[in-house]
């Protein structure tokens, strides 16, 4: 089952409304939840919205609050999400980010107490629209053990880095497990094993298995010992530069909200664009390791998958956008 | 055989003093290759130091170049490394990140033309005892493949983060490799096997032996294809950011140099020491995967084998150390 882009949108609209969101909150958020499912991220788009209301039913995204500046230093800027719609905030952030680098090169927007940002990746097409390369990150509920240990202690802490581009973007979003708990339930509903190991099983052996790693949470990051500092750099970062909530206490909660995030933004006239051109011919001339294989820039099968959504329509699960339209 | 750090660090400044860098230079570049060393990065400290004497040599490393800023953008700057001696290069340009960091809470100074830093987490250390948190990352060489592809067109390059804190500074410095060839080789000299595959062997199977990918390039970045898109994406913004060289015109030159790196300085007044105190506790609570292991933060390793190597002497290869003396 198929559904454009607009209708999507305006189902997701409507029920923004019904739970309260201002009519631009409702607009921003509507069109961030339908893009994520319009360019294939389909784990934060449509199939993520229901849980979505469920944490604005159980008052832990406050649909009125408004996010606020409450430190400014130079370029750096620290806010207070104060548990609002994390799309929302994050939009804020990142577009404040924007100016501070157009005024002065480089910025950047330390949020504490905000909200899930869905598809970070969202906000690195932000800043690459507006003609800025952004990075961003954010901290998450903790779903990894760090290297040699064995509870999971920290968060699946995306990073994102977006390149303006002409022909497209170049956009890495990459999450600090080998897999997105997402992409391990996909596997684990088409009963199919991981390509390679994703997580431990209970004797702290490596597994291929999803259903293992989603019960016991203990998920790899990817490159082992690498992106487990790298995880809980990132945590170190938000958390010191916000002064908000770290993986700890995010996790001790027992639900995702009140997270911390940075936002990166920096600015130049000559963005440089026959390099990077340059950069990713020679990447893709590597030669495929198999026949009929393909090597492509982070954000090529976002642009294409954007492309064909639009024209063909976004694919749904029949029951969830049933759902969608009861709410 | 054990050498003191001064030791170390006379034998190599005498060298480069004999190589007609200034006093200022020798005794800034002799101090890092002998703290490379005593941190316990024997691949980029006494070991790599032969190598390093031969590019000045041939002409590769200009002694008597100084770095120049090119342009400023707010606190944005493009510096140029005229080829010169990438430690002294590398210094000059985290200082002054530091310094716009100080005066506008966020700096970044991009620099094309330098040469290699050696151990890129030197700089991150920097940042932090000057008080402040420094990323940094270099293009290189390429070693890697890209996610899909065959020959090495991704370099290693690596990223390093460091914030500081008194009992002992957070420095998180990867390379995009699993393993880097350094310790490829020192597990080839010990005839063992990697202990994760570090990558493809000529059929484009993942090996664990290090000799097959020594010989063929094809290291396996971390993460697979998340590592992938990083070391591209790190190749894309210091040839971006600085104007100049990519990992694709180091690598047709056949030696390294020439590249081109950034250096982002972040500064606040409140680090928020005991919120990191905290992510760090959490961390370690995870419990020991195996029995007697240990969960380490980053940076935790270097500082234990620098006091020890400042108190027992820094441990050398006797020919290689031999062989220094008599440069």
């Amino acid at each position: 089952m198929k559904i454009p882009f607009e209708r999507m949108q305006q189902e997701f609209e409507r029920i923004l409304r019904s739970l309260s969101f201002s009519m631009a909150k409702a607009e921003k958020c509507a069109s961030v939840f339908a893009s994520n499912s319009l360019d294939g991220v389909y784990s934060h788009g449509l199939n993520r919205f229901p849980t979505f209301v469920n944490m604005v039913k159980d008052g832990l995204v406050n649909p009125h609050a408004e996010p606020e500046k409450i430190e400014a230093n130079g370029s750096f800027e620290r806010w207070h999400g104060h548990l609002g719609l994390g799309i929302y905030n994050a939009d804020r952030c990142m577009n404040r980010a924007v100016e501070l680098a157009k005024e002065n090169g480089i910025g950047l927007v330390a949020i504490q107490n905000t909200n899930h940002w869905m598809r970070g990746g969202t906000y690195g097409w932000q800043a690459a629209d507006a003609g800025c390369i952004g990075i961003c990150f954010t901290n998450a509920i903790a779903g990894m053990p760090p290297w040699g240990g064995k509870s999971p202690a920290l968060g699946n802490n995306p990073l994102v880095i977006a390149v303006p581009r002409k022909e497209g973007h170049v956009v890495l979003d990459m999450a600090m497990s080998q897999y997105s708990y997402g992409k391990m339930q996909e596997y684990n509903f088409k009963h199919e094993s991981l390509p390679f190991p994703g997580g431990y099983d209970d004797e702290g052996n490596l597994t291929n298995v999803p259903s293992i790693i989603q019960k016991n949470k203990r998920a790899l990051p990817i490159g082992f010992w690498k992106g487990s500092g790298l995880a809980l750099l990132i945590d170190i970062l938000v958390t010191s530069l916000s002064g908000g909530r770290s993986t700890k206490h995010i996790t001790l909660d027992g639900k995702e909200f009140g997270v911390s995030q940075v936002f990166i933004c920096i600015q130049q006239k000559e963005m440089q664009a026959a390099l990077i051109e340059e950069i990713l011919h020679y990447t893709k001339e590597s030669g495929e390791a198999k026949p009929g294989g393909e090597i492509t820039y982070p954000g090529e099968n976002t642009l294409r998958t954007r492309l064909k959504n639009t024209a063909e329509g976004i694919p749904v699960n029949e029951q969830v956008w049933e759902a969608i339209l009861k709410l």
